[in-house]
């Protein structure tokens, strides 16, 4: 008999009809012979508004607070869901993150995990009732309540998995799975059957949807098998493991792209020591993240420095850096909001060395200049102008045969 | 420096508007020179919106997960009020009963506090916070969360007040304290000052609103004065206290009806031994309360029974009573829900016997037939058709001289 964890997400129990399915769902894989653990979001618009309420208090809410209000939405959904199974005739019990001891540090709304005690959850299981844990939400060694940041669920769903050793993590989700781009802009997109954890992570931070990389980091350190699947069908969908001999044999498994990014640029910079650490220190300080950095070659002793930064971050940014460019003695800052990252990822590329000069052939065939360039073992990025994001990720996607299963290293 | 408990029910909290008035009053108190504990129940409305999801999914909730579901009201009350508390610059921090230690059984939604630990809260206020604490809620030995049923906000701000042993429970509400009788009926109607824990039992058991009996029960076993007052304005309301000699000089304090209940009588039931309990046990095994009995004198081996409950369990109890009543031979079950309980209470009754006569003649002057009367050392209640309620609580207001001050024992 297996042990399975499934997550289902705010859309999935967004109504009570909605509950309802995932209810037949979860007893259905009960009735498989399993023990099933169900972890769930709050229902679809629930978290907004508690966030509206806050917000209508108080521009910048005291985040411990915070915490104390957003995670009821969590709540309702675990008893909800086990109202659903249990008025379908089965044995079910909800438990809150204090409950299975869900402990994290104390950084509110975006806690860590720091250990999972999970007796309340064995035990319930042993005693033949399906567990439903409340996603997003831990507990302080202080006993205060903490949310655990965007895509909460995910994680919550992927270290119950861990703590209880199970076959696997099914995350229930709208979509059917992982594909090699986004079918909205690519109709012949296909769906991987498996990808590796590496990979996943370098989609999650580039764009994709589909997991957040918390959760597959912690399925990587743990071993957790995520089996990425719609709540609407009955489809296998993708599974994210452990990187095989297999997966080699592909040098690209998927494109993506981010429009949400914007670039800065600082001109005519004096290119001395210490002025790098100036300019990014500054925007450090505010905990903002900062992606891709280029810096041109020096010429009269001044040089551009270009960076990329999440959009909704722009205007902080553009004020600091107003400020250190005075203060370092720059032209003049420049920005732009109308870009574009395609990235390619594979773990074939570390073992294929032309992916690079293919994708900028690829890209020069079709008119688009590169703006900026990043790459990893495993991903190649490049900063396009927005407007030829669809014609760049197409253009990719059928270079690289991704429709076809892709191109092996050999070829 | 006095610690003053405050409790906020539902309407005061009913939207952001009124939360920061909230605020207001608390850090008002706080800024006299008081530690402050503030008590808050859900937003108004919130607690039947919880409990119709939850019966959108089964008529027959499941309790435990009823009490998950509907806790969450308290839980976002308390930290929208801590947030409107800190955006006006004073020390706040919210708890949910789990990290205040009100420990209860398992009755779960109608759970009896068993003990109270408090110890972050006591911590709290010796860093100079205002502490507030959600109403209603309550955790198990085995960590599961209870609700404390009907008027449960109040049963914390007592219990809480007994804990940290506090100067003065405060209980507000939209009505500006205890009056003899309901104002809407009795424009005359004076608010008391003063009354006693038993006065305040009786009342509240027979339908006056404004405290629930368990909560007034708990202040009186732990001597917490409660004063009722409005959130509305500043007025003082109606303290209520350890019974004093001044107290038993006013024969009547109040005049109190309640039209929620509903008679049946059965028809000529064989007078044998064992009778009553077979009917009685049948309805108590539904865990339905039974408030007036009466039993007429036998005539030819045979008598009537009649009693009250309250009428959302009228349907059930007929049931029952259908059942019953062939099984003892009785002719047949009758029942009227035109009925209404009008009742006089003061504790200067124990001294002064002439109240019940006084009373009926009362009544009978105004033509008003009486059809069922029982008594208790502090209170006399009399069933009568529904119609005459307003005119009966109007005559005994006049005749007792209420709104004057009442008439003494000696009068």
């Amino acid at each position: 008999m297996g042990l399975i964890i499934q997550k289902y997400g705010g859309t999935s129990v967004g109504d009570i009809e909605r509950i309802r399915n995932v209810a037949r769902r979860v007893i259905e894989t009960k009735g498989g012979g399993n023990q099933v653990v169900v972890v769930v979001s709050a229902m679809a618009g629930e978290t907004d508004r508690l966030l509206d309420l806050a917000h209508q208090i108080t521009k910048a809410p005291n985040e411990r607070e915070l915490d104390v209000i957003v995670s009821t939405g969590e709540q309702v959904s675990i008893g909800l869901l086990s109202l659903a199974i249990q008025e379908m005739g089965h044995k079910a019990i909800s438990f809150m993150g204090f409950q299975v001891g869900i402990q994290t540090d104390s950084a509110h709304t975006k806690a860590r995990i720091t250990g999972i005690d999970a007796e309340r959850v064995r035990q319930a299981l042993k005693e033949g009732a399906i567990a439903i844990v409340a996603g997003f939400q831990g507990i302080t060694a202080e006993e205060d309540v903490t949310t655990l940041g965007r895509g909460g669920s995910d994680l919550t769903g992927v270290a119950m998995a861990a703590a209880l050793n199970a076959e696997v993590c099914e995350i229930y989700t709208d979509v059917e799975g992982v594909y090699t781009a986004d079918p909205n802009i690519v109709p012949e997109a296909r769906k991987l059957s498996r990808i590796s954890y590496e990979e996943m992570l370098e989609m999650a931070s580039l764009g994709a949807k589909v997991l957040q990389s918390r959760s597959v980091e912690f399925a990587k350190n743990h071993g957790v098998p995520i089996h990425v699947r719609s709540s609407f069908n009955n489809n296998p969908g993708t599974m994210v493991v452990k990187e095989d001999k297999e997966m080699e044999g592909v040098v690209v498994s998927g494109v993506t792209y981010n429009k949400n990014e914007a670039k800065i640029s600082i001109m005519r910079v004096p290119d001395k020591p210490g002025i790098a650490a100036k300019l990014f220190g500054a925007v450090a300080k505010e905990n903002i993240v900062i992606d891709m950095i280029i810096q041109n070659i020096s010429q009269d002793g001044h040089t551009d420095i270009s960076f990329t930064v999440a959009k909704p971050d722009l205007r902080k940014v553009l004020q600091i850096m107003d400020g250190v460019a005075k203060e370092i003695g720059a032209e003049k800052v420049i920005s732009d909001e109308k870009i574009a990252k395609v990235s390619l990822v594979g773990v074939g590329m570390r073992s294929h060395s032309g992916v690079a000069s293919a994708m900028f052939d690829c890209l020069g065939r079709e008119g688009i200049n590169i703006q900026m360039i990043s790459t990893s073992e495993i991903k190649i990025s490049c900063v396009i102008d927005s407007k030829y994001t669809e014609l760049a990720v197409r253009a990719l996607h059928d270079a690289f045969k991704l429709g076809e299963g892709g191109i092996s290293p050999e070829a």
